[in-house]
């Protein structure tokens, strides 16, 4: 095709000092915690002091139900912030931080594509500003003195059978799913069943994301649940002691962390946490801090908006006081086909037909974001295969559900070819015409809340959950955690909970199979299918071919 | 007693930002990679251009055996750093890094004390830059690719039950000492026993610390044994393809760390391996790069001089073709006494009589350091409770064993203490009288090695070691081990394997309990004791007290 590979180009980037960037948000170095000369935190003093100024507009990018085709939620955020700067305006993205150990499984990683990427995109999949190994020191931590406290006389009568808090690692290591724990003898304590999750799995980088401030960061980690005794009554992290160090050892980790996209416009990058057990989107500090600093700022949700978009919205907006101004609906012309029913084989052959015929999933979704009070705009993230014909009927499509879709083609052309979108983004958060509200107030009963989300979003017919279940939502609104929002965890591959069914399927009920409190991070998790929280890695590693050549690059990681 | 603690010192330090103390060894800002204003890594491609250089003086800090009273060793590496300084001379201090876990238990960390530290001492004590993060992430990976490669088929033929390779994590958690992993049915793996080490007992520690560079990381890395076959034939990491990607999350974490003393003087801490079944030195990488860049340098080796000095001569200088040119070995007129029999409580009064009681244990100290060619100073670390009487008591003792011994008060006066030190320690090193040699050749048997350590050093009547171990000892040099050194694991506090012996014991054996051949780091590890690789909690951790106080600082950390 003669065209770079996304490594070739960022590797290519004409990068500036961090300090040149963190000036155009107007950061002074002494407020700049350099990591290197291309990466920094911003200092929680810094933040600090301008809380007082007004908020800039914040506009979400999220995308269709993910297809095999790729859709380039990422590429578009980062190419929208650079299009809006282009067309004169200050403007920023704030995207997610990649997990480490999922690189070393299957080839990855990167921040956008083409030429509209976030970089050091190397540095970014690996140890970044190492925010995510002081999540793993902070959970390791309490982890340990959970089994410390039970080995010095477990004077808080802790259930050996009921403790909840599993460890974590910030790797794909299945054998340590499940494992038995204290064997050895006395010295080692009291043998009990454990096991690891990945460390983006963790309740401490929910709270971490969700956390307004280093006091608040102290309470949520408090209020985590680590255990329950006999009585079910549930010990706290609180109880264990362990909140405050591990508010130390989180503290560098809560100051967000600034990049550059290729067009050297500031992004930033903070926290990531899982986008089924957790809300998926970047930290709340960031949004905030970037909303301070610029007029315009550019974030994404994780999966599909069914998932991403709708936690976005009903759980981070609500909980951080968050209002978006613009809405940008990622959807690509292949993956249109392949919800029409075309297979990845066929996508290079012009076939609109099947593009019309998978419409109707992106068509669900402008509603859906519609009812949140929020104008949609759809982004057509251009491949080169696209035809005018395929375009054109997206178009038609989105015109006749009352939105409008401009085609995008920042990854072949970066800002230049996001202009379009960006004013057409910028003409709409400028317009005033949002009036953003979730779409169930804090009041309604957990159960409720679930029957909301899979009615009015997923369009099922019902949410199914047994009596135990029931039971669970009752007692969870008897200890005061009625008013929490419910996280959704199903599969990002349909509205439904069967990841075949593709479009815009009805006639379906959503299982839920179990219910889980998150009670630091404030929320409920519906469970509705098998949810991995610990990956394995594949037969051939990418870690098989990863190395540094003879120049002293990675090869094999991207 | 009106004297301020530690941190209260280091808080109100003077720092200069990182780029100023580069500048003093001629690193310029773009061969610095800086962590916030007052940490840096030394990038590689300036480590590289600088190894035509001709190199300073080498000066090893070492100590007696350790005692509850503290001897105050890195104390006054820092301070001979800062003294060699205020005497006009070129230098620079190489200490080790700090492990995370251990801080959660007791109070501890710090670097260095009083007026003779090291700064910044919080981040020092926390993730610093990062590289016990790397460490762990690049072991995780190796020990998540073993059980990944014998879930997939086995292809190497494992044996499940002779894997040797053990998880490690930055925590003091003894859950994890011994565990069943890979419970939960057939998406979990093959069940079996394993079990946790702390980072810094890993292998891959003692290899970043021993490694010359990236090559020779990535050869070491590959050369570790992690499991046998039935056959009892080695299984490498090199098999498993795992040393590229862990080359790669070592990358950064290769370059050493430059911080700076109270004084403004440049300091690299960088490695920390254990000091028992590992060496207990910091790396390589970061003393021939300061020896490239000052006049002096001053390191120090882990416990006392018959372990620590002993590997750092045998081990670290003979694979790194180091060659000392002085020897400081610390006492204290406290130690001394608790070395003549005086319980920690009556320490505060003046007891010439046991001072002189304890001489003998610095005595044979110096004679063994003698052994390797070096010229000794002995730097008597000042206590303000120290009589005039007590100092002159060890002085005339070292007196009478042909060297001198100097009284530094750096502890309260920083460099102004400790400039007589340096005077006298600048002039040995100039003298060029040093000699050295390790006292072992590499073709001497394995059995032989431990016995000349063992009867030279510890002076014992011989090392003890059953028909198992002899033969496992064969074994290794049929495979082409024998010329490795040996890295004795025995307890710090006396020259037997008896805590309780203090002073100069003779007429006891050493009962080698076990050995275990590290091929990655190139060193056979005799085991003489118990040997504690995951330590545990105290009843009342000492993070239970650790806190963000209302200034943002950190309380009880130290």
């Amino acid at each position: 095709m003669g065209y770079k590979s996304d490594i070739e180009i960022a590797r290519e980037a004409d990068k500036k000092p961090i300090q040149e960037i963190g000036a155009k948000l107007g950061i002074e170095s002494k407020d700049l915690l350099p990591y290197g000369h291309d990466k920094a935190k911003v200092s929680q003093s810094f933040i600090n002091s301008v809380q007082d100024r007004a908020d800039g507009k914040l506009i979400l990018v999220t995308a269709i139900n993910p297809t095999p085709a790729g859709e380039g939620k990422t590429t578009t955020t980062v190419g929208l912030g650079d299009g809006l700067n282009r067309i004169g305006k200050k403007a920023c993205v704030c995207i997610r931080e990649a997990s480490l150990g999922p690189n070393f499984g299957m080839k990855g990683g990167a921040a956008g594509g083409g030429y509209a990427q976030v970089v050091p995109m190397e540095e970014m999949n690996l140890h970044f500003t190492g925010d995510f190994h002081a999540i793993t020191s902070a959970h390791s931590l309490l982890s340990a003195m959970i089994d410390n406290h039970i080995y010095w006389g477990n004077e808080l009568e802790i259930d050996v059978r009921r403790v909840v808090w599993r460890r974590v690692v910030d790797m794909n290591d299945r054998a340590l799913r499940q494992i038995t724990a204290s064997l050895g003898g006395v010295a080692n304590g009291f043998p009990r069943e454990a096991g690891f999750d990945i460390t983006v799995a963790s309740e401490v980088m929910a709270i971490l994301c969700l956390a307004n401030n280093l006091q608040d960061l102290q309470k949520r980690l408090g209020d985590m649940i680590v255990a329950y005794r006999r009585d079910r009554s549930p010990v706290f992290a609180r109880d264990i002691k362990a909140d405050g160090a591990m508010t130390v050892l989180l503290k560098d980790a809560m100051q967000p962390n600034i990049v550059q996209t290729l067009e050297n416009n500031p992004a930033f990058v903070h926290g990531g946490p899982f986008a089924n057990i957790a809300h998926g989107c970047n930290s709340v500090i960031a949004t905030t801090t970037a909303l301070k600093l610029a007029d315009y700022v550019v974030t994404e949700a994780g999966f599909g908006a069914d998932l991403g978009a709708e936690k976005f919205l009903n759980i981070k907006c609500r909980k951080a006081g968050l209002s978006p101004s613009v809405v940008v609906c990622v959807a690509t012309v292949r993956a249109m086909k392949m919800n029409g029913g075309v297979a990845k084989a066929d996508l290079g052959a012009e076939n609109v037909d099947a593009v019309k015929a998978g419409c109707p999933n992106l068509g669900r979704h402008i509603e859906n974001l519609k009812s949140f009070g929020v104008p949609v705009v759809v982004a057509i993230n251009h491949f080169v295969t696209d035809t005018d014909a395929e375009v054109q009927a997206v178009k038609d499509f989105v015109a006749a559900q009352g939105a409008e879709a401009v085609l995008s083609r920042h990854w072949e052309l970066g800002s230049e070819g996001s202009a379009d979108l960006a004013t057409k983004v910028a003409e709409l958060a400028d317009s005033g015409v949002a009036n953003f509200a979730p779409i169930y107030p804090d009041e309604m009963s957990l159960a409720d809340k679930i029957q909301t989300i899979a009615k009015r979003i997923y369009r099922a017919d019902e949410a199914l959950m047994d009596q135990k279940i029931r039971d669970q939502l009752k007692l969870w609104e008897e200890q005061g955690y009625g008013n929490l929002p419910v996280c959704m965890a199903k599969t990002q591959y349909s509205f439904s909970t069967d990841p075949s069914l593709r479009g815009a399927p009805t006639g379906f009920s959503v299982p839920v199979r179990e219910v889980r409190l998150s009670a630091g991070a404030g929320f409920i998790v519906a469970v509705c299918g098998e949810i991995m929280t610990m990956p394995g890695l594949p037969r051939t590693p990418s870690a098989e071919s990863i190395m540094l050549n003879e120049d002293g690059q990675i090869e094999g990681l991207f």
